[in-house]
């Protein structure tokens, strides 16, 4: 039953377009599902590709749109006329057809709804296109399958066949009143084990979930993995059903969320990919080395400033890789557990309780690497013992200085409504950098007095 | 119809646990999604999360339980006896039930085991219990509807109300033939759409992507998410339709998975929350902080050996912390984009091409950022010409050799099937700390000659 995207069925394909064998081609290909035929795109050159499309249904071609990567996809539109655009477009759910239509240009919107044959498939996407694409009515589809709470069994069965003849999927059937309020949900149970007399008020089930066309997408994230739900359904501001979001939408939510923290913490902004190009790729990457290129020239001017170590304690020197390192690795560490508490919505307990707690738990790590490097800087390097005393006071104090940055810092940011996850990464390193330097060569003057 | 969960409920709760008002606080418990009531349960103390454990259903506290966080679910289990834990079982699905079951001891499994009153879901639970839980068996649930491809649709509509009742939801309907080996799926719309004495083998859709039930959790969640599935049948050895399992449970493996990659970017082994006891934390950070504290020695170390420096160049130690900081990042950029590349299986093309891409992607930073050095340390702080070179050259090849070990190590993990996310973080950062140090003084030596 699953086909396997083998080597050999590429360069098959390569070999038939190479001969223009449609007919071959088209039986070679149509059998896949839209999304391993995007793939099989996608080893392709852009040429054969376009030829790929262009030879098949527009039936098939829609639902391969939606799966192709963004910028492929932006190539491919820019190779199809608005008229062609449309034919596709009149294939898709209206979610779909909107996160496409969204890419192109005003004009070419325009032009390409003027095109679009169904009228009422043209109104739905015209009206979801004035939504922010990461709220509700921006993720929501238009298609659902919805029944009147005043009618009986056999007439919802009747009307559910005609709304069901048009679509792929039915989630759940949901129950309005005459004004379309969503007033609740009929399971396929009840449907399947009630008289066919039975008005559904009597066995509809009142208690379904729902969000509002403006909340936000991690909200929604949040709603749906907490209660498990598959699909929610979403209403307008006087509680009128107007479009259902289904989970697959929402896990794409969930891991564009989680990976860009992952990237902001790796020091990369924009949702790059490994197949980017250059360009991209140092866009993303450039400003995050320069960022802490600017935290190294400041450790370098700190250190200048104590300049007078060189003469009499040079053996301080050695050690501010280590401090600098030690303060990074814990801010990032304490930044990160904050990061994903705020991301999953489990942060309890005040501000001064999560500060007590990290402290307490910086002071237990920053003993046991404190006896640690006195240990080594005394017993196995041989420096003085109050040298040794310096660089292990000073790295608890890093350490537990770090920590306390790492933890308040997120949160000041969360409460400003900034994106706490900017503050893991290069962000906090490089200032743990300068203020562990900093820290470091204080202590050290202030104790051996140079 | 969404209640919400404010300071005022919980504080009526406490309440009316103090007053011993159990009518009253079984009412205003009841109505609450059991996700909330294991929120309501978090914010009380534990004597009191008992109390209103044993005073509710245990159809309630069965769900309740599954939504628990696994710390306070294990003290839960803890008070209840082998028999009452049974009985919470007892309304569970499989795979629900399978989770709770696991965590138990096994002489506890099998007291519990003994006493579930329906013996084929006993059964079910054990043939499951067999199961790695990273695999298909193990995220399965046994329950599903099934209908023979040799029935008519009239046939199929009785025998899936009888098997429908028992089920809260019902996600899809699928066709085996007489020796349970999967054919297809029936969808909604056939059923409603054809008549009755139709028989469902020529109204079924073969088309139908199945999981074996050795395949790995990853593996099941990539698939679900490539074809947009919101279930997928299991299949044993010989193709017999096993089980089934639903997106909900595979955006836990989505997630869980994400976070697991950032925390282990972070410095983070196990998985922590925020809310983890301090010793639970300190096991998941001190271990990469001592690596760390290694990696600073080694720097320390290395640099002691290139002592004579401080006599001739003391300058040159004023930037080593700007060399470890840029190598550490740009090694975590590198080794980010290769761990993400990698989890969404979308890394294309040789060893060879993607370490030239890396390179030429370093050589353009690594270009700005050394321009950037040179003219802060010759014309803003007035040091040598050479110095400044060194400098610069230092950064330039301390920049390039960690992108390339940040793309090669975790290519080589992923080679050798070790989690590649290993190689983010705390454990490339202090690597190339050490590399980075060594190449400075190396070529500062050389050009140099100190």
């Amino acid at each position: 039953m699953q086909q396997e995207l083998t080597k050999e069925l590429y360069d098959r394909i390569k070999a038939l377009i190479a001969d223009q064998q449609e007919s071959e081609l088209r039986t070679a290909i149509e059998d896949f599902h839209p999304a391993d035929i995007a793939e099989i795109l996608d080893e392709l050159s852009f040429d054969q590709a376009i030829y790929v499309i262009k030879l098949l249904d527009s039936e098939l071609t829609s639902d391969i749109l939606t799966e192709l990567d963004e910028d492929i996809r932006e190539k491919v539109l820019k190779n199809l006329s608005s008229k062609e655009i449309a034919e596709e477009i009149d294939e898709l759910e209206t979610d779909d057809a909107v996160d496409i239509i969204g890419e192109l240009s005003e004009l070419k919107k325009a032009e390409v709804i003027s095109h679009i044959e169904d009228v009422e498939h043209a109104k739905d996407i015209v009206d979801l296109l004035r939504f922010d694409p990461d709220t509700a009515g921006g993720l929501m589809g238009k298609e659902l399958v919805k029944v009147q709470e005043n009618w009986t069994n056999l007439t919802c069965v009747k009307e559910m066949r005609r709304q069901a003849s048009e679509y792929d999927r039915v989630h759940t059937i949901y129950v309005v009143d005459e004004h379309d309020v969503l007033k609740g949900r009929l399971s396929l149970k009840s449907l399947l084990t009630t008289s066919t007399h039975t008005p559904i008020k009597e066995v509809y089930n009142p208690k379904v979930r729902s969000v509002n066309i403006a909340d936000q997408d991690e909200e929604i994230a949040n709603i749906m993995q907490k209660y498990d739900l598959f699909v929610v359904p979403v209403v307008d501001e006087i509680g009128r059903l107007v479009g259902q979001i289904t989970l697959d939408d929402i896990v794409d939510v969930i891991k564009d969320e989680a990976e860009k923290d992952y990237q902001l913490a790796a020091g990369l902004t924009d949702d790059v990919e490994a197949d980017d190009s250059i360009w991209e790729l140092t866009r993303a990457r450039l400003p995050w080395l320069v960022l802490g290129l600017f935290g190294g020239m400041g450790a370098a001017s700190i250190m200048g400033g104590f300049g007078d170590a060189f003469d009499s304690h040079p053996e301080l020197f050695l050690f501010t890789p280590m401090i600098a390192a030690m303060g990074g690795n814990v801010g990032v560490q304490s930044s990160a557990i904050i990061v994903q508490a705020l991301a999953n919505g489990n942060l309890k307990g005040s501000l001064w309780t999560r500060l007590v707690k990290e402290l307490s738990l910086s002071l237990i790590n920053a003993l046991v690497v404190s006896v640690l490097i006195y240990f080594f800087s005394h017993l196995i390097q041989g420096y003085q013992t109050q040298v040794s005393i310096v660089v292990a006071l000073s790295l608890t104090v890093v350490i537990i200085v770090a920590a306390l940055i790492g933890t308040f810092v997120p949160l000041f940011l969360n409460k400003r409504g900034i994106d706490p996850a900017l503050a893991t990464g290069p962000f906090i390193t490089t200032s743990n950098d300068i203020f562990g330097i900093f820290i470091y060569f204080f202590i050290a003057k202030t104790m051996l007095g140079f």
